[in-house]
């Protein structure tokens, strides 16, 4: 975090340049060249610029004022941080707060207007700045008022310590873990382009989009194993926009098989040029950079990129994948869930110990990588934010009651994870037991369903909640999420969840993996969520249609001591039964501790047994 | 129907008049001026030009050829009617078959280029063709071929025998069964018209949105107890264009109160003149004569009718009303169904049978008016027919053993019924049972969601095929629709069904009564559909939102005897038991035979007794 001196001291650096361009104000967004999830650390400008280091937030600055707007999840954490700095918080969503373009509005109809053009220019920067998000901008500010995208970065100067970009190594993700060829990706995203009436030639910006196709990984940002580039995609030259050193010669060679040139990352602009005008695409969400460069030379087509629908449809090597991950994992939860049992209190664990000596169990297995996403381990109260980040600062200590949730996951080399489990760390109360039956009635009847092919995310949801609705609790996310295989966690373009979007609406089709995650969080007190990855599987068709269901994938014990057991009805408690022989029978294989074979032995008994022994 | 010679010479005559006004072509839809479900005989010109009398169907006549449109339910009976006329029949849906723009663009282009105009005129005749429709064709058809919407109506003359419009009755709805005046109701309309930016003066064209507005009733149709005109709402000025000499005194004094004028029918195209353009709107589905007349005098906006959306929430006094209903309709019920069960194979009843003796018992009841549809009673393999309808000469004759699927309802004083019951007429087979109790575990499943304010009519659709879907079993048709108060029985603007459309992604809100009728089709063994009407209700608020849940309206005991018990889980057995309880509590009082009363004592048994009978 930056002191609020060289906040300041930034602030009037960019006020200089302003005053320079003619500009009359200043809007910097959180984003990189390509609408990554997570910034490299060379984009944190905004964060730079105010000292508010939250993942969220936008920036203005005019010569008399400046301003942050961030999301209620930061409230605390950006008041706290701008103090003492020039910037005002602004609450998004809060009644009464003012759009960044209705703030902008106010605050330069006070200014002189300028000599020649009548209107007052502000000034974004081009490449992090998405063509969608200029559009959404500029169409909310008033007329006197023009956004300009500048190819220009000013925190090139004002930024001196500024990290350079990253440039972690770019290596082949297994040909064992993905069948299909760059080739047949290539003529497929092609044709779908061409069905659409678009150019058969785009240039893919999206670096979770430019590692499925290309089949490389990297580790430019965190959790998410993608590397910066641009790929323009074309069935004769198509060409990867990386720089080039930190590429193994594996990785050059496949390109190279693949008919794929590389130049520098910063070429992309000057080689679309070399393109017929209309002959090329960009996409929808394309930053201001490339559009300006593109309409320079004649593209003005954009099109939705076809990767994310094409990507989602696991082959059967990717699937495979998938299964020896969860094994894996599976492997280092039981470890985990083992010691919390038995080592952590003794131990004086708190949230942070839980990440830890999990993130070092996964380490330890077998074609590991990295984490999928920030481990989420909430105990009690914590439990219920549900983006917790367990800080030394913040860190519980654990207890001997009530429940500890934990969200976490990894990429293997086969396959990436993302599980949930709630576990009880001694006795619980009537409430925490009846939303953890709840939950998990929803998360099985999901995992359950049978349904016709052209089902939507939308009417799946309803599986998961119709128990929790029935009693008053619901939750605010999503109920499941597709996930990427060896790519980002969370990946498009379908959802479940309970509103109505263009992602709600998509069918849940063969091949394609997605969570199945509901929760309940009560604040203040705990947090309830269960989650498995769960493969879509034809099963079948009948005189009324071709049905579809669910081949659970993860592989970890529930904890059956937060149920009320005599809730479940008989197919529950089967399918639960079901799921724990399973997990016996996959994971007992990869266990060598016998302290872990022991546990496991116990956490998979049948519901009967366990219900037995607590009558006694 | 027509004889094949009278279907040449009414075509022979269509083809002189087209050949006076210079069209190449003529068509000729199902319709009436107002969008109407059920045609008044004048309007049935369609069936007059081609001897087809189904409900569904557009004719298309060139000079030298002739062809007829229709869907699948109509296939046999097209083919049959259309024999030696002109008319070709064209299967919609089917492979290969042209649409009616593809056969028109293809027959005219043989057709001579007319002198002067360079495209070739295609008539239509404005009043029957809604401005959707018109614009539909028009943009599917070629640039040679231009569409004309005719105000004459060349079937004045080639139909000699031509019914009149028609003149029933128009009568006061008793203020007794609604709670909103007129003026509530025009405010409410014309406030959200202005939400929507729209004109605050409506030409309303739907017959049962005018019906609701006004408070009156009618009986121009059948089934729907309607009045042909058109309302202009405004807040000054509002004016019903019907033809008055059919009013009752207490209709005219109620239009009086309400400061409605009352002009003739055909008067509604001139009096649009009166007002300044761009004051006034028409739907966006109003005819073309009404389109034009607008026109031609500057009004040209075109507002989606504000009337459903209020229409579908029912106010206090309605509900009141549709408990009545149920409880008459209900007595009816049981009077039928102790009948089926004691006197129908004696009497040698059939499916014809079955429809008059229920009928007859409905007559009977206080507040009876009409039937709301034709009583569908399909046995065996005729409940595999979603909309059938014996005639004589179908009608079968009902034995010992099977399903019967009786669908059926009616309007009173106070309001509408729709139900459906599936009932044994003796043994079963097993699939006929695990049908029967797939179907009413969804219909149980429905009846008793809570669920969040917000949620649509998809998400809910989930609740009632979960069960059926997990044993392979589906229906195509909607779960769910609104059901008007003394109208129209099929009342939008929500339903709740499987398929994405506008209608499914409404909110259900309280006070909208909505059907419950999960179904399955065996074809060529037996149907089954089970039918109750719900009341939408508020439900308390709780820390996660408010909550919403069902009320059962229809009051008619099911037919245990089709079902598998032990399948029901206690909390489904807890639902029929005290739904069992409510029908006997309200039902008792009406019935005087001691034959109902008894047979109605033994149907509302709880479950547990009938097990222990079965078991015996």
């Amino acid at each position: 975090m930056q002191s609020s001196h060289s906040v300041i001291s930034c602030v009037g650096a960019l006020r200089r340049y302003m005053q320079q361009k003619g500009l009359a104000a200043f809007v910097v967004l959180t984003a990189d060249p390509h609408g990554s999830e997570y910034l490299p650390a060379h984009y944190e400008t905004r964060a730079r610029l105010t000292g508010f280091d939250g993942s969220a937030g936008t920036a203005v600055v005019t010569p008399s004022a400046a301003a942050l707007w961030t999301d209620s999840r930061y409230f605390l954490q950006a008041a706290r941080q701008l103090a003492d700095t020039p910037f005002t918080l602004q609450r998004e969503g809060v009644e009464g707060v003012p759009t960044v373009a209705e703030w902008l509005a106010g605050e330069l109809s006070a200014l002189p207007t300028p000599a020649g053009s009548g209107a007052k220019a502000v000034g974004i920067v081009a490449e992090t700045c998405s063509r969608s998000a200029f559009l959404a901008l500029q169409a909310a500010l008033p007329a006197h008022v023009r956004l300009v995208a500048l190819d220009d970065d000013p925190f090139r100067d004002i930024w001196p310590e500024r990290p350079p970009l990253p440039a972690a190594e770019v290596y082949v993700q297994p040909a064992e873990w993905t069948s299909r060829t760059f080739a047949q990706k290539r003529d497929a995203a092609l044709g779908a382009l061409r069905a659409a009436g678009q150019p058969e030639a785009l240039v893919v910006d999206d670096l979770s989009e430019i590692a499925w196709l290309t089949g490389l990984r990297g580790g430019d940002v965190d959790y998410n194993p993608v590397f910066m580039a641009y790929l323009l995609l074309a069935r004769e030259g198509a060409t990867l926009f990386s720089n080039g050193h930190r590429f193994t010669p594996e990785a050059l060679a496949q390109l190279a098989a693949d008919g794929i040139g590389l130049q520098p990352y910063a070429a992309v602009f000057d080689a679309l040029e070399a393109w017929a005008p209309g002959r090329l695409a960009l996409t929808e969400t394309a930053n201001m950079r490339l559009v300006e460069a593109a309409r320079r030379v004649g593209h003005t087509a954009f099109a939705a990129s076809p990767v994310p629908a094409l990507r989602a449809v696991k082959d059967e090597a990717e699937q495979a994948g998938f299964r020896r991950a969860v094994r894996e994992d599976g492997a280092a939860m039981v470890g985990l869930l083992r010691r919390l049992d038995e080592v952590a209190l003794r131990e004086a664990w708190t949230e942070q110990t839980v990440d830890e000596v999990l993130t070092a169990l996964r380490a330890a297995r077998p074609g590991f990588r990295s984490l999928s996403f920030a481990t989420i381990a909430g105990y009690g109260p914590h439990g219920a934010i549900v983006h917790y980040e367990a800080t030394p600062a913040t860190a519980s200590r654990l207890e001997a009651r009530g429940l500890l949730l934990l969200d976490s996951g990894a990429h293997y080399a086969s396959g990436t994870t993302d599980l949930t489990r709630t576990v009880a760390l001694g006795p619980v109360s009537d409430e925490e037991r009846r939303v953890c039956t709840l939950v998990m009635k929803g998360h099985v009847a999901l995992a359950r369903m049978r349904f016709p092919e052209g089902t939507v995310g939308l009417q799946l949801d309803t599986a998961a909640r119709a128990a929790m609705w029935s009693e008053g609790y619901d939750f605010g996310h999503g109920t499941g999420h597709g996930v990427g295989s060896v790519l980002p966690v969370h990946e498009g373009p379908l959802q479940i969840r309970k509103d109505v979007r263009p992602c709600t609406l998509l069918p849940v089709g063969p091949g394609q993996i997605v969570t199945d995650e509901p929760g309940v969080y009560v604040e203040g007190r705990f947090g309830v969520r269960i989650e498995n990855m769960l493969l879509c599987r034809r099963d079948g068709t009948t005189p009324f249609g071709c049905f579809l269901r669910f081949e659970t994938l993860t592989l970890c014990p529930y904890d059956l001591r937060t149920f009320d057991l005599g809730r479940f009805t008989p197919g529950e408690i089967a399918w639960i039964d079901d799921y724990h022989a399973l997990c016996r029978r996959e994971l007992m294989p990869l266990l060598s501790d016998e302290a872990d074979r022991r546990w496991l032995e116990a956490a998979t008994r049948p519901v009967s047994e366990v219900s037995a022994s607590c009558a006694k």
